[in-house]
């Protein structure tokens, strides 16, 4: 039997508000589990995968994980294969960064594997092919927090520019996941391709509040900054009842609440648990009010991205 | 004779590359001199305006720092009047916040001969009328840094939320104005009511790294981030030469240049004074060569804003 190992990589919240395409955090839960095996043989196979209802192609090449672990491969002298089993853990299509985690897994394991050749944020780019497949383009606010932990800024494309932003380490997220089912092909087509200077300028001043909020811990900052004009007025009419869902957040007390993503999920942020387990409990019922079942998960900002667990 | 105090405050940078309307900061040199004296008699008035070439109206409501202190006045139970003697030491019409130093230096002189009934941030609204009667608007990306230094996030109008961003001590400004004249009315008119949502999403990108640059005093990034895709391209085609002072100002070593608030004026930053001293001479000699003259002036960025000095 060849070398093994077992990660586990964490979800995501993308677009945080006033930051859309720019900035995302990673949660410790929910998030997927991946067992990476070297074997002699070249080539990627799938051993499994479960917690996916069937619905994931079985093939490494039209699966992020295959895909992130080809794409390392291919820059290393390594001639054998792997075998991969996925335990997803988490939702998908939800918003939450389903297909990033897996990515983030496989670049992860393998590069455990191989003894770390790349520093983690060099494994951004090989993740970034997962989503390329997963979503028609290689975004990176989902992969980077993935990998990174944490609150991260995407400043540039071309080049790649990823700048970690230290937060506060009592910043604890509520995320909550209606079951509602919102294509993220949807969710980008219903978007202007224009949008007024002035909104433009409220959006920027907002995200230059939340990244100064969060590099000096200023909580009232976070919340006041936490605002999206631009993307949240479009997107948030795909989702039932999210004003409702919204408004119990921060009667709850939460700092703030945006689309997770591209949705329907929602994000909150909370100074302390107490309060973001408040705002799953009331948000859950506002949803449940217009006969809308949830799934809430309530924890820190991630701080240190995949770790190995087996 | 009454109680009587001079002071200085300073010019300011507003538009600051990719913070276009919501950041600011003031610089050390040039800036305006105002001596504030207390009378018995009611009302404000103009005993002297000097460096101005005659521009200036000579009546307190047609005045920036007369409106200022006449705001403050409103305010408090002051049944006296002032005599106030402006003495401008900076260029008008030049892109370096001119009427917001006068404006500031009226609040800030009248809060000091009154005891200080307010904190300098609150000097702000005051200052913000001056403004209004100088350029239409009641905008604080110049009065803000003017009363409380350093570089200044305007987060948000309404309600007003004024947020200092600390910024490294050895970040050097380079100011050069060139004797070319653009009306700020022009400068605004040319602008684009909406924008491309691609181009808003690289802004925000950069002002998110701008400002974490600033709070993490990590140079390369303040470089990285100091561009300006959407007010840029538009409003340097009022400047003759743009680009090639801008260039000369990079190939000097500046971190980065843009247009100093509508312009004609161009700012750079340089992490150190003899670089920011061979940007400026870059840049006039660049000048030069069109047969332009101009004015440079070299200082850090002001850390306190105005100061007694009298």
């Amino acid at each position: 039997m060849g070398k093994k190992i077992k990660v586990f990589a964490p979800a995501t919240v993308a677009n945080v508000a006033c930051g859309f395409d720019v900035l995302g955090f990673a949660v410790d839960s929910p998030g997927d589990e991946l067992i990476v095996e070297m074997t002699d043989r070249p080539g990627i196979q799938i051993v499994e995968i479960t917690g996916d209802e069937g619905k994931l192609p079985r093939t490494a090449e039209a699966n992020t994980a295959g895909v992130a672990i080809q794409q390392l491969i291919t820059q290393v002298a390594y001639t054998g294969g792997v075998k991969i089993s996925l335990h997803k853990k988490m939702p998908m299509g939800s918003g939450l960064g389903s297909s990033a985690a897996s990515a983030a897994a496989g670049a992860f394991a393998m590069n455990e594997l191989l003894g770390r050749p790349f520093d983690t944020e060099d494994l951004v780019p090989f993740a970034m092919e997962g989503e390329r497949l997963a979503c028609g383009t290689a975004h990176a606010d989902n992969v980077a927090p993935a990998l990174m932990g944490g609150f991260v800024l995407i400043r540039s494309y071309d080049p790649l520019d990823i700048i970690p932003i230290d937060t506060p380490k009592e910043l604890i997220a509520t995320v909550i996941y209606p079951q509602i089912e919102v294509a993220t092909k949807d969710a980008r087509q219903i978007l202007q391709k224009k949008v007024p200077l002035t909104d433009a300028i409220t959006q920027w001043g907002n995200v230059a509040g939340l990244v100064t909020g969060l590099l000096k811990s200023d909580y009232a900052l976070i919340g006041r900054s936490l605002q999206d004009v631009i993307i949240e007025p479009v997107r948030s009419l795909l989702i039932p009842g999210f004003q409702e869902v919204k408004m119990a957040a921060m009667e709850a007390g939460a700092l703030g609440c945006a689309i997770s993503g591209s949705g329907p999920s929602l994000f909150s942020l909370s100074q302390d648990k107490a309060t973001a387990q408040k705002v799953a409990e009331a948000q859950q019922a506002a949803f449940l009010k217009l006969g809308i079942e949830s799934n809430t998960y309530v924890s820190p900002v991630n701080q240190n991205g995949p770790v190995v667990i087996g």
